[in-house]
């Protein structure tokens, strides 16, 4: 039996569609328990309106919030009980193997950093996120790829862009179920010299890597094309090219409203097209991915959007039992064990 | 009157297009005068087929070419005559006022730092290049803001990021008439504590500078946005950028067609949305904006697209014409001598 520390607090849309999303994955097939972690109050006037199996919903009381606007070390240093560290206590003691936010990022990294141990070899823990590609991945026909880090760790060295590598490639394995992802190393050129010091270094320590499927270097232009299941890059380039495709799916949004609406044709046109649109927007659809995992840990973590509704939070809680029930840190560590020898 | 020098060799398309544009551009009102440096014979043989003003146009025999895919650092030792070496040279001794050229991108630069001078307080050259936005920009109504550096230095110091806002910010009031272009410089998030430490102290470097009309940091969705009219970032994440959007307009290309090939009412609609979208394709057309300017030498070098056609070529020479006409290089300096003491 799995069970999951779902902390409900500091959401943009409050404790509902976190407490909704547990409600839902009581209902279906499985033995997952949800461990809700927030305003005790607030979590069972929930709970009362929406169908679930109590035997499956469990409640602790922990009512204090980081908010998306505090500043996480500030915000954890007034609150030591806050609900993030409260849940993180609970995977600790293995009262639940797994955690699951929806609030302040850089306060669950930081929560993640101070309550559990980095696994060996890794210096610096990755924030992933699936990105929207052209090409489809694995047996599930994914339209998307993994990209890490999107913001943990804004500078990287070699050593902390192979190990991104590793852990891409086994969480691509473990939650994507593709075999051997192939994993690109993002630069400004596909030859091994190009890039930065770091990059060019990584590029050398992949390319003797048995533990990863190195395609080599990938540019900009491959990241929507999907050339690769993974790609690896420093939280810097990480966090900026996911922002941009939320930029462009915004302008595309805005030149089509725009540009045509005086045309009845076009808006003729686009009446037709609107089915066509839909199914692209689903693309950058992050609510149907469930989430983006935090690796570098000795437990496992998933990040969901702060915009989640129930939807969302349902599909991050069925990922993180995935990654429980395939034992992802056992693969991550044995990665990491055979790529520790590339220097 | 204007001199330029246009190196004709290396190009994708070979020696015609570049012929081709200076031909056009010597039927244009002005007294602009094209030196074209390279294979003799060719350019003649061209010449002979199209208009043009013999009074204007000038041939310098220098038939050896660095191609796109040569090692630019080794080409140009094994060819101290190659064509860019030989344009330079005529720019470093006053016999042109301005180096244009369509060849391999590391092998313009590199001739540029080895033929000419760093303008005092620039230890790094900034390739600039046009990107699509939503947001016009100026007086012309600008579908593009400036970005740079783009590739020519991968990791940057905030030193160096303060010059290329200084240098872009030049460009863009002598290129664009922007009279106060507002300069971004792009990061993680935008509060000024976000970036890597050369960006949190670029951004302080910046907030005291009256010589650029600083908006703050951006980040990845403001770019397709386009809320500044010129963006400030190190040359690795600028090539990675760039080469995004050309990733992303191929993408929805290839969607656009694939997926609705097989539906009669797709079809339709698309057919409708034609002209449209060939609006929004526009938007991407570098062939309008007459290549990207390399900032930092006490000499003007604009760098045309390797794929330039006739009209990119003679877009690019009209650029190099109006930035001797407006003294963009004195515009620079005083830039960097207001920006020294930011420190």
């Amino acid at each position: 039996m799995i069970r999951i520390a779902l902390d409900v607090m500091g959401a943009d849309g409050g404790v509902r569609p976190l407490v909704e999303g547990a409600a839902q994955l009581s209902m279906e097939r499985g033995e997952t328990v949800v461990v809700l972690v927030g305003d005790d109050r607030a979590i069972r006037k929930t709970l009362a309106s929406v169908a679930h199996d109590a035997q499956r919903i469990e409640v602790v009381h922990a009512p204090s919030a980081v908010l998306s606007t505090d500043n996480p070390a500030e915000a954890l240093a007034l609150m030591p009980d806050a609900s993030i560290l409260h849940a993180a206590k609970l995977v600790l003691s293995a009262e639940a193997d797994v955690l699951v936010s929806a609030g302040n990022t850089g306060a669950v990294i930081l929560a993640a950093a101070r309550t559990f141990t980095r696994l060996p070899g890794v210096r610096r823990s990755a924030l992933a996120a699936v990105i929207p590609t052209l090409a489809t991945h694995g047996p599930h026909k994914d339209p998307f790829a993994l990209m890490l880090d999107v913001g943990a760790t804004l500078e990287c060295s070699a050593d902390e862009l192979v190990g991104f590598a590793v852990m891409g490639s086994a969480y691509s394995r473990v939650v994507s179920e593709i075999a051997r992802p192939r994993v690109g190393l993002l630069s400004n050129g596909t030859e091994p010299r190009k890039g930065t010091p770091a990059v060019v270094e990584a590029h050398a320590m992949l390319a003797r890597s048995a533990a990863v499927d190195f395609a080599g270097n990938i540019e900009g232009l491959d990241i929507p094309r999907g050339s690769v299941d993974v790609v690896v890059c420093d939280g810097f380039v990480g966090n900026i090219v996911l922002k941009m495709f939320e930029g462009v799916a915004d302008a595309a949004k805005t030149l089509a409203k725009d540009a045509y609406a005086a045309r009845l044709r076009y808006k003729l046109g686009l009446m037709l097209l609107s089915q066509g649109l839909r199914r692209v927007r689903e693309l950058t659809d992050w609510q149907a991915y469930g989430g983006a995992p935090i690796l570098g840990f000795d437990r496992l973590v998933i990040k969901a959007h702060g915009r989640s509704n129930a939807r969302a939070v349902r599909n991050a809680l069925r990922v993180a039992t995935k990654t429980v029930e395939r034992a992802l840190v056992p693969k991550i560590e044995e990665g990491l064990r055979a790529a520790a020898d590339l220097r």
